[in-house]
């Protein structure tokens, strides 16, 4: 491609600049941002050829327009580009959450662009432009989802980009693609916010014992709930029904723990714990943790 | 020391044995575990100048005896070893609740025989001889939780053991000990069980999805998830007070959130999620993250 624009600048987008620069997928790259200190930042680390917080300039000339910002500002963003874009250009996004994101691409992108919503998961609890890695994508999966009506040599694009950044592909649904991540990220995130929000919330001495001890286990939780507040905000916003779905099922099933620690029946809480320990087997089987 | 006695030869245990001979500090080491499938590894793994499945004999000469089974079985072992141990002679633990093994302690312990409850936070997911290594407790907590009539030059040998092992050592009361456990390593660990049993349930194709797609956050969860399944069940069973009072805490506090996004209340949820990650910060600050 001769152009690829990255809109955002944070850990994700400044991750695919700096995969873009180290696999040669582009001959020029362009980062924009909203936050004049950011693109300050990108043009530091040398991110792109370079840097603008002018969407419209940013977007006229890319090939690959990729949208790397927090999900409820996805919409508005490329509403604001709509009439920037050539024709035959391919829009795509990184969101967490895909209906609302496919909803807004359908919405907000003109005739002759094709907009191909997609998600890498990949990530780390660091945010900003000096966060990113090239590597970041390597043996991850990237989900695309686009309609029926998308036009497949585009799909075929994205499918190669990421790729050609190190990662695998699929395609599904947005529907699917909200329900798998509502249990595999927007929960754990949910539960791993939570839990440090309780110890947060304790009296001060008992709050200094627990940053002391935390390697028992909370520490691990801390690390996922370090992870960028805005980001998640909107992903909880925008992916409501499956969150809440999921979180029922989690909640029936805390409360039988719960019902079996008080009865004392040990029996329950060994079937469960044995059973855990098999999916984390099947997990390093995959590939996907060692 | 002349000899030092672990009986249970697990992650723990094994470690300890690696830990006392690369830094010296017993002329003797022994290991005792009931199962004669371990002992064969701990003596193939070369763990101890000798080992049994005989604890009598295997305590009779110790100085320092480590019961390092699972909090369920040491009230057992305990009274196993009691007629053995000889005058003068240290017992000590590794469990992760104490108030029930200070009793255990003090009800089993003959006149003469010095009782040190201990808890060295350390560990990993896995499990057995196999899976201990030297240098597990280095830079690590390890709490003592001695009563007002134990021998202090008892507990100030068992202090020395563990900073001799790297630990930072701290004393205060069994019952503390269990509330501060509770929120930093049993609750975070009821809760990971429980994410990862709510996967468990689900059909079979959105299983292996949740698998694939696992590093989206759900990976880190069936890590600590993988952790040794007798070793908590006893943990809950033991700490069963100070669990439920910190789960409850916990459930109100979801609860709030599940409102929040139920009625897609975002200053709430950003309230939260930039608190979390100020918590996170400071458990770097304490050298107990990265």
């Amino acid at each position: 491609m001769q152009q690829i624009t990255i809109i955002g600048c944070g850990l994700i987008g400044s991750s695919i600049a700096r995969s873009i620069r180290l696999n040669q997928l582009a001959e020029t790259i362009v980062c924009a941002d909203m936050s004049e200190q950011v693109c300050k930042q990108a043009e530091s680390l040398q991110l792109a050829d370079w840097v603008t917080t002018d969407l419209g300039k940013a977007v006229a000339e890319a090939d690959l327009c990729i949208v790397a910002v927090p999900v409820g500002a996805t919409a508005d963003v490329l509403k604001q580009i709509a009439k920037f874009l050539k024709p035959g250009s391919i829009v795509s996004d990184v969101g967490s959450v895909k209906s609302s994101v496919a909803k807004a691409f359908l919405e907000s992108l003109p005739e002759g662009v094709h907009g191909v919503p997609a998600h890498p998961i990949a990530g780390t609890e660091n945010s900003g432009p000096a966060a990113g890695f090239a590597e970041l994508f390597h043996g991850r999966w990237c989900i695309l989802t686009p309609n029926k009506s998308t036009d497949p040599t585009a799909v075929e694009s994205v499918a190669d980009f990421w790729k050609s950044c190190g990662s695998k592909v699929e395609i599904m649904t947005p529907q699917h693609h909200d329900l798998v991540l509502g249990i595999t990220s927007h929960l754990p995130h949910l539960i791993a916010f939570t839990i440090v929000g309780t110890a947060n919330e304790l009296e001060e001495e008992m709050r200094s014992e627990v940053i002391k001890y935390s390697a028992g286990g909370f520490r691990d939780f801390t690390r996922i709930a370090a992870s960028n507040p805005v980001m998640w905000r909107d992903i909880f916003l925008n992916n409501r029904e499956a969150v809440l779905e999921v979180l029922q099922r989690f909640g029936e099933d805390l409360t039988a723990l719960q019902k079996a620690i008080r009865k004392g029946d040990g029996d329950v809480l060994l079937d469960v714990f044995s059973e855990t320990r098999l999916i984390r087997q099947a997990i390093i089987d995959s590939g996907q943790a060692e």
